[in-house]
């Protein structure tokens, strides 16, 4: 098995290496899954090929790293100003999103399976303060995916660094921003440590679903109940992995403020509505040249379309009227 | 297997039967489990009772069926304005939950673990409006656990009746207002054909915790990897179950509102504050006269209160600035 992460990074890499405990305790040590980190046996960003492949049996990862290939995957990890955790869950596991993610692994003889989420995440460090779109202009940060289009569209430039360059290249002053993950992998970092920085709430992955890809050809070798094992450890993983974000991440949020005198502050509505306008711009570009991602993403925006007055009485009461 | 549900209702009943398929499936059929409903083979609100003597060896239900007896057991599944479903899981998968939950279960011979999620649940069915608390006097609602005791304390009267007489209650005037679930199966009950009914959204269950209960012994019982299997199956239906109430739930509050003309309507800011401090009163005459619940409430408002600034940042603003 091979993984997008760095080999010790805790939860992301920690699912996978749960993952594989598990199938192995249900097997009765049948089948022994031997998990590497991004680099150990190739560099983290070509799992997918290699596991396509059949170098690997199994990996694991986020499917927005794959939209060079696949502009269509994107859609199936985290969609600026698109669902949250619980709403990527229900479109995926009830709401036909799998099956449509399976479609389009296919070509690629994988099978793909939810792997976890992030939760929302955070927007990112900034070395000034973004009071306006103004502020982006000519702003180089690390953030990858359909944010990254966003912040190039708002006139930033938007640079891809794998996590273990970050903080070099933050300090010296290659990038003037980055985002990375949420309070508690973002602490790990130490960007704190770099310079002043300005902590701002995200509006660009409102929860990443995950991804474990398996090669077809091995599942299809495997009989029925290992099969089933492999799926039942997925889903477990897919669920844990949220729960240890979720339950940590104000730990060490409450650390960067107050320990690190890291300064949290908003994003001004304005700029978050001018980033939804290009978010809204840079998806209609995918979507108008690529038929496959525009099959993916209206059923997407149907889906959330179909559950938001739902969301409208429950979730969000939940939150306006601090229930 | 004995669950507290109707033999034939979606979702709460399919769960333990997808998890019993499932668990035939990983062990190539070694372990074969069968699913009798609620008054199946003992009347539903007896499940708890059977398995913890060893008459059958698994159960699935609610922690708070299980008040009168141990009146922590409730905190587990739902609190009134309490934690959500992602908060829950977060507390009992990762913060420590689940381990409090197995102390207050193992003087029962029973292993708890998490069975599913029902989403936030509506507030009800109500034969009037309800303007102000003065609305609620002298109302007959049926309403279990907490709400209940929530109801009584604003002067009406909580009834409690079992999911297949509430319809012929409502027609027959027995009771003035009931609640169930969320749209989805208040739908299947028909509860919009008794009469004209205003119809509200929740605050007495914003997402209740479910449960599996395992005979303790017959759980030792099993090899290693049967134990793995049986934990890793019901991971699996607690993270489906919620999928599904969310995926579905608009369809049939659509249903509802434009083919059936219920009138949903919000409860009034200062209704809700009242009801917010009857709950704080009902809690805390628990939690002063059982130092089991008070360990338990302790335990849930410290996750809470220490979790809350991160959500405030994350899925607060998700819902509130809409993106």
């Amino acid at each position: 098995m091979l993984t997008t992460w760095p080999p010790t990074l805790p939860v992301l890499q920690e699912g996978p290496k749960l993952f594989a405990q598990w199938v192995k305790e249900m097997t009765n040590e049948q089948l022994e899954i031997q998990v590497y980190g991004g680099g150990e046996l190739v560099p983290a960003l070509e799992a997918f090929d290699a596991v396509s492949q059949g170098t690997a049996e199994i990996g694991h990862g986020a499917s927005y790293y794959w939209a060079g290939k696949i502009p269509a995957a994107q859609f199936f990890a985290a969609v600026p100003f698109g669902m949250n955790p619980q709403q990527m869950n229900a479109w995926i596991i009830s709401g036909g999103g799998l099956e449509l993610w399976e479609k389009v692994y296919a070509p690629f003889n994988l099978l793909p399976l939810p792997g976890g989420n992030t939760g929302i995440q955070m927007g990112g460090w900034f070395n000034k303060e973004i009071n306006s779109v103004n502020d982006l202009k000519g702003l180089k940060m690390r953030i990858p995916g359909l944010g990254g289009k966003v912040i190039s569209k708002a006139g930033g430039s938007a640079v891809l660094s794998a996590g273990s360059e970050i903080y070099t290249n933050l300090e010296r002053g290659v990038i003037d921003a980055t985002e990375w993950i949420g309070p508690y992998h973002d602490y790990m970092m130490g960007f704190y440590k770099v310079a002043r920085y300005y902590y701002y709430p995200g509006w660009h992955e409102p929860g990443p679903n995950l991804e474990f890809f398996i090669n077809k050809g091995a599942f299809s070798k495997l009989p029925s109940d290992l099969q089933q094992i492999v799926r039942n450890a997925a889903a477990k993983v897919h669920h844990w992995m949220l729960c240890e974000f979720e339950s940590r991440n104000n730990l060490y949020l409450q650390k960067l403020i107050h320990e690190e005198n890291v300064d949290l502050r908003p994003f001004p509505s304005e700029v978050l509505e001018q980033l939804r306008s290009y978010s809204e711009e840079v998806i209609g570009e995918i979507v108008r040249s690529d038929p496959q991602s525009r099959n993916v993403y209206d059923a997407y925006t149907s889906f959330r379309n179909q559950i938001t007055p739902w969301a409208d009485i429950s979730e969000k009461i939940y939150y306006t009227k601090n229930l």
